[in-house]
């Protein structure tokens, strides 16, 4: 399958290593803090996690290992 | 299997690449922004991302990469 | 597994190229369009395409990328 | 894996052909209609095709291609 | 993946052949009826079967081809 | 990938052989009875099983075979 | 796929065995204890488990097998 485009999706990935970002998950749960890991899976592995619902901090979580399939979006801060 | 079509459906992001488009998510999400990359999964990398929800913006997102598994639709703009 | 039907599933597609069809996707949403191109995930494009939400014209999308695991069902107008 | 019946699911499918079918979606949808064609993953061809909701028509559709993921079972009439 | 047990659980299905049998899918549908036959991925043929919902018979289905994926369990009356 | 933990996840299931265990599946619905078999799908076989709904009896099922993608956890009595 | 991140996700599990972690699973359940196995699909035994809900205890579960995909989160206490 043709791919002519130069950057790839996980490249956002790689360049948000040790930085904040916010993760969409299915269902309603939201995580902020900073990207420590992730694999070709995209799970990922958050530092410093707070989980936020309707935009509201829930909880602290401090090390979160977030399973790939159900993330929805993620976006540096 | 036969597929005797010229064109493919991945054609449409290689076209689309660096202009804005609007995506569709399962749930009630929207994504409206530029298409920077995408890979065969249709993981999707959008600039100037705006997450958007009854069709009202709902925050500004920047950079965003979406998982494809969560992907209704593509249309560029 | 035996299939000793001559047709099959996909000749559908293929009969349908450049015709109008009506896709029912997972959720509420339906899109009616032109179909220009499709792969063997059944991933769609659409030319002309209308976004419809209980049969009432919601949006008009132009070309739209449909992802196969989405659909429900496809029928030539 | 041991299958000592000599019956297969398929042949069901195989024995539809050319005939009526009703078919029960995920969702809330049904299909009535003519079994056209079927691949190994259970998408199926639908001639002459009616979509029920609840029981009663809510229109006709005539040719669909109902894809196989979508199916929660498949009775001949 | 060590299994030191035996028996294995596709010998309920080989023993159920001819059998009545109750089948819970997901959402709120189950299906009773005798089990004609099945495959590696439970996709299962009934036969007499009939519909039920909330433990009342809602239709007589008669021959019906049930998905496997869509199986919770089955029960040997 | 490293796994350096000596015990195994399936280690459960066959230390729970013959024993009580509870089934809470995806849904509303819990089973209780005797492990009698389960496979790498985690496909399980349950003797003298009672299907639970909010915690009270729905029904006895005696033998039952759960179909493993609809597990949620199994807990041994 | 580039992965130039030196930690893994999967080394939050490795270092959270025989220690207490709090984990989210699709629906509203959650389960607290502590991490006693886990494989490549994430299955993960718990030992001392407690299920909760919105936050309560909602039962003692002892040992339980939590089946992967079932999972969103894992965090150690």
């Amino acid at each position: 399958m043709a791919e002519n485009n130069q950057k790839r999706p996980f490249d956002v990935l790689n360049n948000a290593l040790n930085k904040n970002v916010l993760i969409k998950l299915k269902g309603e749960t939201e995580v902020r803090g900073e990207l420590a890991s992730f694999d070709v899976h995209m799970n990922l592995v958050i530092e410093n996690g707070e989980e936020l619902k309707n935009g509201e901090l829930k909880r602290k979580l401090g090390v979160v290992l977030l399973r790939g399939d159900t993330v929805v979006f993620v976006s540096p801060a």
